[in-house]
């Protein structure tokens, strides 16, 4: 890469304050960033970082103080769209991948489409239909049936159970185990567990992210759904028969529990836990960690587990902090009200 | 399938309200149901979808309002087990796999059993003794001497180190680890970790399921041990030297820590953390997100981190929620004990 | 194995109180030896065990009552440690593997130092380094240009996406996977999310061990980084961009987000959560499942989610335990306090 800061500001729609000839040979984080590179600044606890960065150029919002003259800058509204806006003109997304690997098996009856890629020892079952441009990476499994759409993306030592369906543009990233057994035993009066065939799938719609080493478990009856544009994290466990609505988000190491609906634009963050059995309505974002027994239809931000909404929840963290000084209080209180019981005693 | 209402009554041993001639030719869950097909209904939750599932029979509990004719019924006192009970008459659990596969390796000095198959480049290494009509599904690897029992089944991609043992009818989804190192270092005076050798196994006994992406560490000396007919789920973590008792479960994103023993018939519920070197005895449920710090001996229901017994949890959970008015009370009573201060010494 | 009381007690540098020609054939758990076994006492927690303990021989701190006659003793400051000498004595870390298997997959362009062992149905790809002494374990997989250091060791079943470098002494347990694509998306105004090529790399610094099923991310841009000599457990969850000091600890199930860096000599116990974009110092240890929102700069231990200083969260929960009687006590209060006005206006 080899740009003057001119052509970047011109992509991210910035006004250059300093010299607009510069070259940027590459973008990078503040902290790290070193001459002829161009990085950002957005969160303001990285603004300690700007008396020292090395970088050449740096992109801030209108209002940053500019204090440094020997750095170029681009003045942008929103500086980390503006890099990102930049990250996706000069680095496609491009995972290498051509050909069909002679040590890949697949199955007659398997139908590849045009253009896919399919890496070394992988094993495309019976039934299999894999779209077109879909790369699936070595060591990767799909057991009978598999659908995959086209401009799909399989990474290695992932397993597709048979059955299973995937949309269009699905990246499915490596370990990953799509179409595992639901959890679901009967339980008889000697207490001992008897499993339940698990005879559902599971369907990924268009455009789903899956991270790695997640476990998506098929259904045990019809389909445990991930829907159109949806993303999720590493190490996330999503249980039989939930659904999971449009463009929603679950980061890493939350977990759905069965039968679980959650909506669209929903957003669960880091190790979040859902009770199976409920609905969760869209629009709501639940904050790391936070705990959920029941159904949540009103959007907004929850916190704590049990989960609240954010405000509650951050008002009785406070007054949880403060349980010293309210026994502090309670104690002067029945002191008080001790002397004044003995007071009253005295003057009747 | 093609059966009538009666012949799914009969084996339910349940009571048809409506026409038992009718065909059945499949199973749903109540919101997806199609005509012909047969769903339940158990959960109060679920009972808004009655007015409108488009199945052409259901079961349900003998005090349900039957208010709908265009629906045939069957009554049972459990519908939740009638409906497993259907699905495992019709749908018996069978993993497609037969034969050795050319491409898998197969030690010379390895013993394998009748009627057993072996997928597509699975790895079993010398001294393995591997039982008649298990399956090992594709790309999985067994390092020395792994035993495996009867009947069992592991998925694609799972790793079993050296030593470890499977009984019989033992399950493993895919992706998962039996037998990786547990996490055991000295530290020195310079505070760098060296690593002790993890010189045990696992043993899992008859009848445990293992869901996906879970690790089994190996135990640092002796075994960590899965007892006979318990169930573990997807993600879980059981360090080395773990004892699980018999006919337990541990649900999803459990985590259990080193040398920590666990009873029969104790339930770990999804995202329950329990710390190592105690003892958790039998008959316990640990409540989902529940934090153990302390051995817990007396059976029941546990909730919260740190854990408390659930009727005591839910006490202080109240209490916590009514903070604000306690708060409230004693601002009050300040003021009240103020005024009261005021008026004794005005009348004295 | 067969050696002398003896020389176990030289090698740990412990005094023999009884026996000290008696044989010792094996180590064992104090609840699982038997005899011509060694065993060890540490945690008062297994005390328990003393009285009915089959081993011939065991090692206890100084102050332990040596009430049996019938075993021999050796004494030593930290019976802990002084096992795990004894452990690392007799038994060489040496995990089974040699040469290059002809099923590996190595292209032409990738270099691979003396001494190497790689297993089955190994992808090793274009442009990869791997050193001296370097174990590869079947149907692992390193896509472009990754580098290995000599001694490291990498198990079944581990995908290591292209660029990332290992260097010496690194450990990486089965089924994990190091340089999956970050979390990254743009959100547009349809709520739609775009993703951000994750154009960066993960660096393993020397002496780092990562456990099974875990996850680290490769940076969105620059490096996600764990520094020499940390130790990592299974089922962890590195995220994009994050740093992980010197000599630090991430246990089971703990997760840290985008961007955060963690200090040297710092411990992650189970389940903990830490947020995006903050830093934690050096020697700060917290405690099973803290949730961290903000940065962390003074050394000590954190306990609680939101987390506080041990202390803090530990007077906190005594507090919250006694919600109850601090509830009563206000209602006395009141009952006093109404009483005492009813006094007062009588009295005037």
């Amino acid at each position: 890469m080899n740009i003057k800061l001119e052509e970047a500001a011109k992509i991210v729609g910035g006004n250059i304050v300093g010299d607009k000839n510069i070259t940027i040979n590459a973008f990078a984080k503040i902290e790290e960033a070193q001459p002829c590179e161009l990085t950002f600044l957005y969160l303001d606890s990285y603004n300690k970082y700007f008396a020292e960065t090395k970088a050449s150029a740096i992109i801030v919002k209108p209002d940053f103080p500019r204090t440094r003259n020997d750095i170029s800058y681009i003045v942008a509204e929103n500086p980390n769209k503006a890099f990102s806006k930049l990250i996706n003109h000069f680095f496609r997304i491009d995972y290498k991948l051509s050909g069909i690997d002679s040590s890949a098996y697949i199955h007659p009856e398997a139908a590849i489409g045009k253009n896919t890629a399919i890496g070394k020892n992988v094993v495309i079952s019976a039934g299999c239909r894999i779209g077109s441009n879909v790369k699936i990476f070595h060591n990767a499994v799909l057991l009978e049936n598999v659908q995959v759409g086209d401009n799909s993306v399989i990474f290695q030592n992932v397993s597709i159970r048979e059955e299973c369906r995937m949309g269009r543009n699905v990246i499915i990233h490596a370990n990953s185990v799509i179409g595992s057994d639901g959890f679901g035993y009967d339980i008889d009066e000697n207490k001992v567990f008897h499993k339940i065939p698990q005879i559902g799938i599971v369907i990924l719609e268009d455009d789903v992210e899956i991270g790695s080493n997640v476990s998506v478990d098929r259904a045990s009856i019809g389909a445990t759904i991930i829907k159109k544009g949806t993303k999720i994290d590493n190490l996330v466990q999503i249980a039989h028969n939930v659904v999971v609505g449009e463009n929603s988000i679950i980061a890493g190491q939350a977990g759905v529990s069965g039968s679980t609906k959650i909506g669209n634009n929903t957003y669960l963050l880091g190790q979040v836990g859902i009770a199976g059995h409920i609905e969760i309505g869209d629009n709501v974002i639940l904050h790391p960690q936070a705990g959920i027994g029941k159904s949540i239809t009103k959007p907004g931000n929850y916190f704590g587990s049990p989960a609240k909404e954010i405000k509650e929840a951050f008002k009785l963290e406070a007054h949880y902090r403060n349980l010293p000084e309210y026994v502090e209080r309670i104690k002067q209180l029945e002191q008080q009200v001790k002397k004044l019981q003995a007071e009253l005693e005295k003057s009747q």
